[in-house]
């Protein structure tokens, strides 16, 4: 079998599928959740936790890896698989997006992105091709091209200069690629215009990627906007390679854009969220600090399996996080990030066996 | 089988003794090494990390939980085996010491203690009895007595105040006892007097504990001085019943004090020291933050088999320690408790099978 591939095993008449990519470091079963790892870890959980729960293709950074501990560093610890301690597939986003919103973008041009490094301050400077050489020493499964992000205000103008930038930097991408056990992905820009993403979604095609991402959205706009653009640009997409729809979202955006037919997924909403009190349940939202929790005996999700279901109480959670019990951060993660990769079990079981949406809308609860 | 109950398993000539010390939750082989849960909760580990490195009893704070979540919601969520979701022993300190070390100390009478919550600022008052009814309520298997202890500096008469105040508390706090499936610890006090030290013990052992503990120690004074007082009270106690050597220590303690014949052990240095980036191994410290480890592929301790050693490189925990990922936090911490669980373990062992003290020096290694 080559690696990396993607099968689609069936179909469902909304535009939703069932997938497998293969990778190197195994397979991973679509639609998919990547729990986010940017700096080396998964925020408060084990390797060994992500395994328990499912996980199967983790997400890091490039950009923030690259800058600490650097990429000779994690070369000489094993590569990014040594450094996460993680056997299974890893995909790292190019780092693009992060330079602009931490505003640490100083310059843009062609060329590529003079930037000052969020963590001393250092004024650096780096391409298109420097970014895939940086993936490929860091020996991921599945490669992000660097590309132009623009705010969800910005002048068409800009969206039509950022755009284009994309796809020249994808084109100089896939040129500069020397690993071919590593996918790599373009990403589909265009700002909220129709035109622009059919166009981008065309060039990139003609490029021909392993895979396809679709960047810019969450930037600012209503969901309505998210959903409108998601579902045009969707459907421009090779259906024989996976869809990666970047930094979504509720359960209930999952659900949305797995059904759309994007088969991959990132968000930090389980653990960030899940650090700062909020649970996601079948019921909704479970706000774990309220004190009418206090004396609450019932797991937070009578429908939940995870550690945290089968161990604590809702009154003991609440407790530790009104404690700032660093267990209480780790053990709602656990759980928030339990239910996203269930629900994507969840879906992927309703697709094969034909019960597709209604059993995917049972786990999704009030999400749905 | 009467619960709780102790039993001297064997002995070896130094004063080190192999013991079992039975409890409605289970039993625990001494010499043990009590990991510390003061608000709920061990710093950064899940109930079942804890029980794979073999520890057996906790020790929690009956101040501190009765501040917060305070005892009515405790008893509402299962009691302290609840809160901790702990099935396993639980020993509880009373918290004077808590109250003078955070400074909530408002004024003392041979009635009690008249405090200011170090939460919120409220006044409140507790007496031995009261200290007594909270440990009854929370459901723990072994309390201890309200004490009162004077830092090292303190005048002789100072001493001679608490020491006689601690020994009319203890007799109230026995006769306050209503529980008897709890066992109650006796702590001794009198500073760094012989003569004071050896009257607290004798008074205790005639109102007769189930165990006993020793106190004041730790408080700033020198290390000859801990294990002066430490050796000539150990001699005192009755050898029937277990030994409690209060806030003790690094892992040379451990080994020092299990050899006189102490039988139980806690202290945060494990977990607090991981936090901070210090590691416990047979070598020594390791200070994972040096710049030396950033690519040292080796395990921080090539002899240890916990998690965070059959996982981790040295040169990733110090990625997640200048990182401060709390991951990195959670797998120091691991690490710590594992090796302190494991010598104590090593030293059972060796009591055991009769090769005390080598085998346990040969844990201990740079400690010993």
């Amino acid at each position: 079998m080559t690696v990396p591939s993607f099968t689609v095993e069936c179909r469902h008449a909304s535009g939703a599928r069932l997938g497998r990519l293969e990778t190197a470091h195994g397979p991973v079963d679509t639609p998919a959740f990547m729990p986010v790892a940017t700096h080396g870890a998964v925020r408060g959980l084990t390797p060994e936790q992500l395994s328990r729960i499912g996980a199967t293709m983790v997400l890091s950074n490039a950009y923030h890896l690259a800058q600490r501990p650097g990429v000779d560093v994690i070369e000489a610890l094993g590569g990014l698989h040594g450094l996460l301690a993680w056997p299974g597939p890893i995909l790292t986003d190019s780092g693009g997006y992060q330079v602009f919103s931490l505003e640490g973008l100083i310059r843009i041009d062609d060329g590529g992105i003079d930037y000052r490094s969020h963590l001393d301050g250092r004024r650096g400077r780096f391409t298109p091709e420097d970014i895939v050489a940086v993936q490929e020493r860091l020996g991921v499964d599945v490669a992000m091209c660097l590309d132009e992000c623009v705010p969800a205000d910005a002048s068409r103008a800009r969206v039509v200069e950022a755009t284009e930038r994309t796809t020249g930097w994808a084109r100089r991408s896939r040129g500069a690629q020397s690993r071919r056990d590593m996918a790599l992905f373009g990403i589909v820009q265009g700002g909220f215009d129709e035109g622009l993403r059919a166009r981008s979604a065309d060039d990139l095609t003609t490029i021909d990627f392993d895979g396809y991402a679709v960047g810019g959205l969450s930037v600012g706009e209503s969901p309505e906007r998210t959903a409108a653009v998601a579902g045009h640009v969707v459907a421009l997409l090779p259906a024989a390679r996976p869809r990666y729809l970047m930094g979504m979202g509720t359960p209930r955006d999952l659900l949305t854009f797995a059904t759309m037919g994007y088969d991959l997924f990132d968000c930090v909403l389980p653990t960030r969220n899940g650090r700062n009190g909020m649970l996601f349940t079948r019921e909704g939202k479970v706000m774990i600090r309220n004190a009418r929790y206090a004396r609450d005996c019932r797991p937070v999700d009578e429908h939940c399996s995870c550690y945290t279901c089968a161990t604590y109480t809702r009154g003991v959670l609440r407790h530790l996080a009104m404690s700032k019990e660093m267990l209480g951060a780790q053990l709602a993660s656990l759980h928030n990030l339990h239910f996203y990769t269930t629900l994507m079990t969840e879906i992927r079981a309703a697709l094969r066996e034909g019960t597709f949406p209604e059993r995917a809308r049972v786990a999704a609860g009030a999400w749905a």
